[in-house]
């Protein structure tokens, strides 16, 4: 509280250099829009796939509270020492915004435990989606929905554990519905799956899109509070009776 | 329903084969004590770590509709190509039994996506576990609490995902708590990790530790359900509008 | 397990004597129609509103496992003193299916302790129920979605306690998503909430619908445990050290 | 964000006048005493049951963020229309804090739907309070637990619904466990039980009890985001398809 939350935005980059009408939405990628729309609140920086280390080596995460993981065509090139890295960062308490296409990266998989395989269709149909718990601070400045005009469809069965919460659920236009804003608590860190933001639409343009990221960043920031060590051997608090031999 | 349920009791088993005090408490393995106490109302088989494949082929799997997992030394042992092949028959709908040490192994931790740290202690101090969820059916027929008069102790903060529910919350002599049944679904599988049973003590013979057992089995148990692929893209289902080029 | 869940369905039963339309779908009432579809599996009865005490004698309630409550046009008229005692027997054990506009039924209102309000629109239109909660028994048998071809549209934020469990999500045709098939554990009692079911329309006719109703009801059936009086004092089960004074 | 939270402390406020040995402890009652502690970092008043409509008035409600609550003796004297007002305050977005005794309170029992029944003993015994949901603003700057010396037992079964998060769960010297600091959103609201507060015991004057109120407070404010009206009948927002007659 009070101090400015330090904002890690990581992306794959590689459809905006590929491919000329993705570059078109987003001409310096998606981590660079993205960041944009937070820096007048947060202390932001961004990092991607082909800096070393993936941008996020041990230094740069320890200045981190918040990241930010926007992946697709290449989670098999994420490096296992990274993933396991960012991995204990967040149940050490660093948050993580897992954006759309991340639901598949090795990150978020690890820290699910399931396969979060989903159903999917790309025909940039409507999405509309509803706020199903308006007290909760990741809703803060939404009306009762907001829709997308074009988006990829992800739909239900999505393979996750049930959220802890599930601040926004979706509707879209070819039939499907699914839980398109859901948190988890981790040891100490906090997991938010936003779904939006398919690469061939400009969803990170879109105003709604970008408060819910900026709320989610809050409601994820580190709590102030000393990293426990969880596992060990501790010495009885009350005294024990003793009872015959083991 | 009314079909017998197919349970496989796995244990690491080498404690009672080290072990002569442990050995004296379970003579032919815990394994046989738990299998024993189920054959009344499941068809039971057992297996163990040095067992081909870990007693665990495809063949056993698809065979199995609840499987209960004992290990505490050798978790590293455990083959990843199997552990990867019980974690997928659990989110396809095998339930899955953790007991005690289990915590920390393989298929657990891969399951739940974090550490399942916990604190603990040896002392052979009281445990009381009090029913947390009173219409739970893993609580049916058990009081409002029970005690186990020498058990390790096992205490809080223990690093796992919120409980989908808690069944059983457990108080120790030495001034610890613990959640102490744990249900989780995940994918198409349930998960019941139940804390008791540290192989020095005959917690396994405990008439309530039996009857929470076998309760979970029947929780856990498959349902009869066609098997889904979670994952694949799909046609729409109602007629998707138009809109402006991609 | 193994005896018969005695089930008692209650209707209000105005709809049908009152608009022709309605008593042409359900000529005998709804009550009739649901419990004709659930008496090969159950022991089934049937009560309304205007029966003496609505049908509900203490008799009858204890004589009741699982309760089906449909009410619409005059929830005012059912009596206090009946809405305390069916809250106090869920509390105690007995399990509620609460259908469509039970919603706002006293009974259902009282065990939330919220609004229960949620959006509302009858245009006929096209409900699509996925399943997401595929690894519960409520959703056993049910494939991935099932279709009812015209419904009254329920549309969130539907104002109840976040469900233990969301069985079913509901897609309209009309734009709107809802949490369609909601579990709740209250005290020793578990409580189904299942959206469809406007009089206006054969959804009691339906399958899939009867199927899930059915399925609820074994879900929701009593354990098998002595009934706890939840509130008293009681002694200490441990030595407590003399302190100070008071 | 930014602009502080204006917080009532309620107080019954029978104790401190009756019985020189809670005076002693509280000598202006124990609403100043809270107060006290939160003028700091909010804009806090107090209200207590015996001013003119127990000093709720709507406009006090509409000038509060957060609601504190103490009561014991006189639950019965609180008013049902103030309830009422300030159960749709909650359920409107103000948040509430329910301590210790306030369990039983008409709003509390209103608000969760059950009992709220517990097992308690007085013999001023030893609590110590674990975190167990080490990532939650409520247990910033708390260790991995606290002790109380002195303090009445709550014991589970605590028949309330299974709260959203239980960040706090206490071991008492006498046997008995309790889940002692409940998250529950409701509404657009949010409420905070937590456990501590005998009036025979200084529990108000020590610093983890007054930090886990402040951050309580904190996490309970209200979300910026306009009041919904939750139930209405709504047009569509899609064109739905004409089917045959109703």
């Amino acid at each position: 509280m009070g101090e400015t939350i330090r904002v890690t935005v990581w992306n794959e980059y590689r459809h905006e250099v590929n491919k000329p009408h993705v570059r078109a939405i987003y001409p310096q990628g998606m981590h660079h829009t993205i960041a944009e729309a937070l820096t007048v609140d947060f202390a932001v920086r961004t990092a991607t796939l082909d800096e070393p280390e993936h941008g996020l080596s041990e230094a740069v995460l320890a200045d981190t509270d918040v990241l930010v993981w926007w992946g697709h065509t290449a989670h098999k090139e994420v490096r296992d020492d990274i993933v396991d890295r960012v991995a204990a960062r967040v149940l050490a308490g660093m948050g993580l915004i897992v954006l759309h296409s991340g639901h598949y990266s090795k990150v978020f998989k690890k820290l699910m435990g399931t396969s979060c395989a989903l159903l999917y269709r790309d025909e940039g149909e409507k999405e509309r989606l509803w706020v199903t718990a308006p007290g909760h601070p990741i809703a803060a400045g939404i009306g009762p929905y907001f829709e997308l005009e074009q988006e990829e469809m992800y739909g239900e069965f999505f393979d996750v554990p049930t959220p802890d919460e599930v601040v926004l659920t979706s509707w879209f236009e070819g039939g499907n519905v699914f839980r398109s804003g859901c948190c988890y608590n981790r040891g100490q860190g906090k997991i938010f799956y936003f779904r939006p933001g398919h690469e061939l639409y400009p969803t990170y343009h879109d105003p709604n899109v970008r408060r819910v990221i900026a709320n989610a960043i809050r409601w994820a920031a580190p709590v102030q509070r000393e990293t426990q060590r969880f596992g060990k051997s501790v010495p009885a608090l009350e005294p024990i009776k003793p009872k015959g031999t083991k």
